[in-house]
């Protein structure tokens, strides 16, 4: 099984990212399955040309995204895409769209292709705080969400695709003590336990509805 | 003019609902328009034939649900539902659905047809803490959102519709004072605020994707 | 009775201070009391200085301090005051004390001389958030209360002193709605109902542990 | 040199206390220094009776006392403790003190005698985040912290006291995902740092203010 795994490059303030950290740290190989790592930039549409540039090249059979979350506690599996550009503040290239629809001909949200409910039992089996999010809000990380989902539903039919939150790093927080972080080598273990699960129940058409896939 | 507006009865271990009480102070004529009201069950499903009833009863050009969403502290006027029912408790009926899809036919989301960010900006004059919500949850709130919207998408089309959260009531968390709150006389200083922009905003089409409308 | 009320200037990147809004709604007289109003500077030190001048003229009952802690939900009443102050920030004279006594020769800690837990019930009697405190900061609000006990335990022997904390004003939080906030008439009435339950228990010397007064 | 540290067992809902945990994890020795582990019982004064035992037994330089605060994201190196119990839970034998005075003779409060900013700025070198507290609450974390001081203070002159909160483990959180926690492996670096920074700072007088000691 091939798995691809993108993370952004740093926004905003921070000077780091953490899903980047995180995906440094994965093996090339886990378990049985190839693990593909794609670097993403910051930026609305710029972003999603890279995922389907990766896409095509290497026929994944699982897309993976991850991306920060700044103030949540626990890895957050997202649920859910919509299809809609509103962003607060400008990405890394000074796009700052709002209220702006992503794909003409999508559909107004599609939901995680990966099995939600599994990766969160998998994650907490490590005793990893984990919890289903039904929002990846409207900023660069939903817009890679829904683009992805997008390509998979539309195109690239052999890939299941979905997306994951995390939160800051300690180092990230030290100046605001107040915000809740993870640590990396848990944010490692809580990766690679979704990936388990995923590995796990690929096959499973029964389980389909257990990742909240309505269609 | 005619706006319907629906409110919850109390559920959980509430015994009030700041919905109810905030609709019963609601007058019955508001600047040009007739403001119906209607109280519906917080059941999955039996809150939508309720609303359908008063749908073709009353034909509004407007229909604004309300409901509470505890621990938010403003004016929560959501942008999206989507078609999944996932009960952390059981509804007032004792249901809890899990990954259920809400509507075999629906679309995965439907967005708000309310002028969303022009109710804001009028909320935010009257001096009321407001913002747009990207998630109504996976409960009863959602599943009556999709659900008008589901009706006014495919059947009612002269009626507009979309839901608005609102926090705690002051005298609901006096044993969790860490827990925001918003009085009574703000909720429905912002819920005509809401509707003012509802009357001000209905023939815009060209402010149509101000609300976040894709489609 | 004589009850003198300080409330403080506005400080920081906020243009008002709700303790001042609220003290301007204060009736002159409330019940047998007579209510005196005094404003007091954002600053270390001279804030005292303009207690001690007030506590000099008016001989009052009580003296009540009131401060604005944003980020609260609720009227937070508090217990103690310590000797110390430590600011992160300048005050409105551009002070920034770091780790510096208050009183050479006061003690390190004074206790609310208010009756703290009667004021809780009679302000949640109202239907009101309120919440006993165990901090006060080490900014000038904890200075302020600090300053104030210092001085009716060591020479203003008629006058029992505390301070009340009030949430941001609704209008205080328009651009992060994710912060808690309180009206204006609710932290009005939460006041008075303070007020009524330090008129009430003046001379309840059986009561005085209530307060937590320890000493 | 030699340092006492002493942790909690399990209190309340918690099976686990993470005190406990990083306790365990603590080397014997420690680079100059010997670490003796004491643990005691989460009950009003039994706590205390334990400690008068092992520092009249180790006699030891420095006493660390470590406990759980439920709901923190930082390392919380507290300030002051306060001369009052106030319970709002039972402890472990079913005691409930309310508004009761800890030590008839003691002062009202007692500041750390520990070197509260270095051991803030040693944790934050080791990237792991940290917060000075002003309050250890009224339970028994704070009156373990109080009686430590109040021994200190009056009785055990060669022993410098204080107290370090620290927050959930990432288990106590799998059902409440939106609790911070921090890893056992950060806690454990983050209490060395604050040994090390203790080790540093023993003989430096000049800076004893530095740890906010106001007498």
């Amino acid at each position: 099984m091939k798995i691809m795994i993108t993370a952004f490059d740093p926004f905003g303030d921070d000077t780091i990212n953490p899903a980047q950290e995180v995906m440094k740290r994965l093996p090339d190989i886990y378990q049985t399955s190839q693990i593909i790592k794609v670097l993403i930039p910051t930026v609305f549409h710029k972003s999603a040309t890279y995922i389907e540039e990766a896409l095509k090249q290497h026929q994944p059979d699982y897309l993976l995204s991850i991306g920060q979350a700044g103030g949540r506690s626990a890895i957050s599996i997202e649920r859910v895409a919509i299809n809609l550009d509103d962003a607060r503040i400008p990405d890394n290239d000074n796009n700052r769209p709002i209220d702006v629809m992503i794909q003409q001909t999508g559909a107004p949200a599609y939901f995680s292709q990966l099995p939600i409910k599994a990766m969160l039992s998998k994650v907490n089996e490590k005793e990893i705080p984990a919890e289903i999010s039904n929002s990846a809000g409207t900023f660069v990380c939903n817009h890679v969400m829904y683009q992805s989902l997008f390509l998979t539903n539309t195109k690239y039919f052999n890939t299941k695709a979905g997306f994951v939150h995390i939160p800051f790093l300690p180092s990230q927080v030290l100046n605001r003590p107040q915000y809740p972080s993870m640590s990396l080598d848990d944010m490692v273990v809580g990766i690679l336990a979704c990936i388990e699960a995923m590995i796990l129940y690929y096959d499973r058409e029964d389980l389909k509805l257990v990742g909240g896939k309505t269609h």
